[in-house]
């Protein structure tokens, strides 16, 4: 009988398993932005318009790394307010790629629209998670950890990202590094490089 | 002292049981379900295979309403849990239908992959928020509320749609309705129905 | 012009107030809304009639379905503002239904103050959980669950309804489906009715 | 100026909105204690039993005060288990009382079923909100806040309270304070008592 | 008339702020209160200054049991809003206490900076977890439950205590008790006092 | 084979304990893993050890940055289990630098016991908010933004970090970009490095 109670367990468990976690609430069906006083229109003046977003029909403008992205957040869809989620629509050019950035309130998933896009993130032990996925694939990049993308296919990629968060915010980790101002010794001993290499980096992600 | 064992997992489990609750904001990176005692695998275990879901690159079986969707929740996709997010893949046949239904745990935002839906939602007051939506476009379904979907297109259709929970939950309205056994004389009252039409309806979503 | 401003606040302000807080941690002992530009009153001008609500000593008026609902949340008990509950009190005739429905954010506890109620809910697998329940017994409702209520007693009946929202809402099912305007196509193909059924539900619950 | 205020308004609030804040979520329907390794019952082996409650029927045993309150939190009660949820009988002998105490998880709501009841609360600023509520009134007790009941009529009386927690808690304030172990001196400081009566009061609070 | 309109606004606004928002999940990276119809001031008008705190260098003024405590939650350091934490500097004197007390809203970490404390909290079955702390020690009271502390060394001590809300309210036992204004009566049962003996109390605590 | 059962479950249970809980609200008082079946220990068995932990009392070891950082999250002080909160203690060399990095779970708070640090963070517009802060001031470093530190003092300084996450995770950015394992090309790209200085440093961060 004994032997038998391992197998008891795995068969318990994974229902356990499915119980942990959770997510947060609105205290109304939703909650339009007003351009008076109040938080949110009147309800009733709601419009299906405001729960609907066309602006991601085409690729945005590319950057410089071929990326091209568009943040789908409350504050260029504000029907969103409350609502608890948000998405992105990035292309990238071929070798085009999403630099190693975090968001610090929010899950990701990402779906491949089309192409091959080489796709991870790093855990706070350090241990890379990273992949090539292609159209049709879905990955997920844990809350608030380091990830990045770069279209290995010979044609363009396209990724539909969605977030559990209104606003997940974002930060582009070399622009935050070396294109805020942080003190140049601080960053010389963070990184193990010259005042010279650190300047060029700095000029690099200065602001324009 | 083995078949002892269980009585102990017994006793010491009613205090394990009252522990664990539900949650927000994770307290690890990730949380890959164990097949063994743990709830998550331990961390140094998980690979990169954890993270993608590659059962989505095409449409499900149909059913008789036209419809083929792939809920990939955590019950699937074992690597979403604790990361508070799932997603659906929706393919519609011409003039195929996402009946009535909810989620009673997430808010949903669907992406039109391909082709024209008549998609919907009604807010608790009543009002309706509908509208066709096309290739590209984004319709956001707040938290808990009814809503539908057609393809009025005179291609096939398909939707892709993320959720803020691990577990949204589905809630299909004329199946839990009618399908699940409530007193035929409550129906009859809350619809204005006759007891022939109602039994015609229960017949109809039965449980096969 | 301007002197009007300050009553346009006062009436857009009632809308902001009760869109504003959240269920889980209040940051304040409470907040009760304000007729002013403030979320809530200074805390020193409330009083304990800010926390006190005496409009459910008797049932309300009775609907055609025999019951009598005053569902006291905190758009009419305002001190519930940011305390993450409201309650209900439903009073059914000899026969009475509460109709299939659900509340998008929030479990209910139903405590039967008087009388024989059958009493249930649907869960997300179409299971049915309903029993006839009796005076000084309580039947919890998981959140956003369908649940429904008879009065299977030969007297009047009363229930005392709890909820972890202060705004938990409500979706009757019925009124939802065929009194909010969804396309008649899509609801013929849902519940597999012809046009003339549809039309006649539609007629019943379509808003005065 | 004045005719600027209101374009200043719309300005800054675009601001206000993307401020407001959210709640915690159950990740399935329900999730009633098992009595193997899982923390959840097989959900198809839960039954309309796991939902409904018997035990308050009638009021409990009385205290020395006067008091006979029933708690039925998740661990009389497995089936509230993480629907966040919970309540509480309370009768009252004439002259009877519910010491001052606070649950430190949870807002309550208090149904008055029988009697005149002397009721209040103390918030952080040591502001009192007390008053007698009668039969079919309702008073809410905010988060974590010190309250207390009396029974101000000649008749038995009767409170129906609910909790926003599976597991509100409950500390008795003369219990807490001189039934624990306190340091003695600490205590006479606190309360400015000399050694004799911070005695007395330990003694008539020592737990048996 | 009208210019005064926006002196009004800024008086009432000092109150909104700090009821907006909630402990969980920020939706934007801070929240500086603002002096105008905003919530929170243009982000980009937000200096390190508005994240800084200086007041805390020096113990605060001395009670009659020996205590300085200075409170820092959002009410004296704005920038903590939505942030979730706030924090205190407490100093004793030879012998001095910290009352029986508890912070509704928050768990609390206490650091011991200097000195030797006697420092515990009592949980909701009355037991007692107390013990000396000394100089780099540190202690953690669960969220809610009642704690308190003493200077049981021969010099001067200091802690340093987190809490995990931007407002966790403090309620101290014997003014909230005593000096609060609940009925004697109610008291002198709960105590097991005489009415001179509450009289006594009450005349100590109250507000001056 | 039995007799090493219980040992088996001890070892995963380690994992498990972690894994459970929540930051937001817990379901009981404090729940201290156990090293049997239940997530946590009966707590009759707890004692105030549980709850004082005495490892911070020394600076740490220090790094080649100077810096000795000892996170106290719940993985080495267990009894911090569901309560929602952590904490650090920092020693710095003359010079010595906290790196560029960032926790995805918690905000923080920082309080100077000794010395002078250049503090800062930046937030996900990349504005940078940076000062030199002393003993006994405080600096809070919103949720999920990367931040740093630099003593710039001429004697050892020391910070009591606290978290409002029992594991709140660490993610330095220069060992999580370069030290992880990224593609060599991506980091080209995102830098604007060539290959050798990206290999220079790769070979820094390398894992030992």
């Amino acid at each position: 009988m004994c032997p038998k109670l391992p197998l008891l367990l795995v068969f318990f468990l994974y229902y356990a398993i499915t119980s942990l976690g959770s997510d947060p609430d609105p205290v109304q069906d939703f909650c339009i932005p007003s351009t008076g006083i109040a938080a949110c229109k009147n309800s009733s003046a709601a419009t299906v318009k405001d729960f609907v977003f066309s602006g991601i029909k085409f690729p945005g403008k590319f950057s410089e790394t071929g990326l091209a992205a568009t943040s789908v957040n409350v504050n260029i869809f504000p029907g969103l307010n409350t609502l608890g989620m948000s998405f992105v629509r990035a292309d990238f050019e071929v070798g085009g790629i999403n630099m190693p950035h975090f968001h610090p309130r929010a899950t990701e998933i990402a779906f491949v629209l089309e192409g091959k896009i080489y796709s991870g993130f790093v855990d706070t032990e350090n241990r890379i998670f990273a992949k090539v996925i292609e159209k049709g694939e879905v990955m997920v990049f844990p809350k608030g950890l380091l990830h990045f993308q770069m279209n290995v296919g010979d044609m363009p990629a396209t990724i539909l990202g969605s977030f559990d968060s209104q606003n997940p915010g974002l930060v582009r980790i070399p622009n935050a590094v070396f294109g805020s101002g942080i003190e140049e010794k601080l960053l010389e001993k963070a990184f193990g490089l010259n005042s010279k290499e650190i300047a060029k980096l700095r000029k690099r992600f200065a602001p324009h």
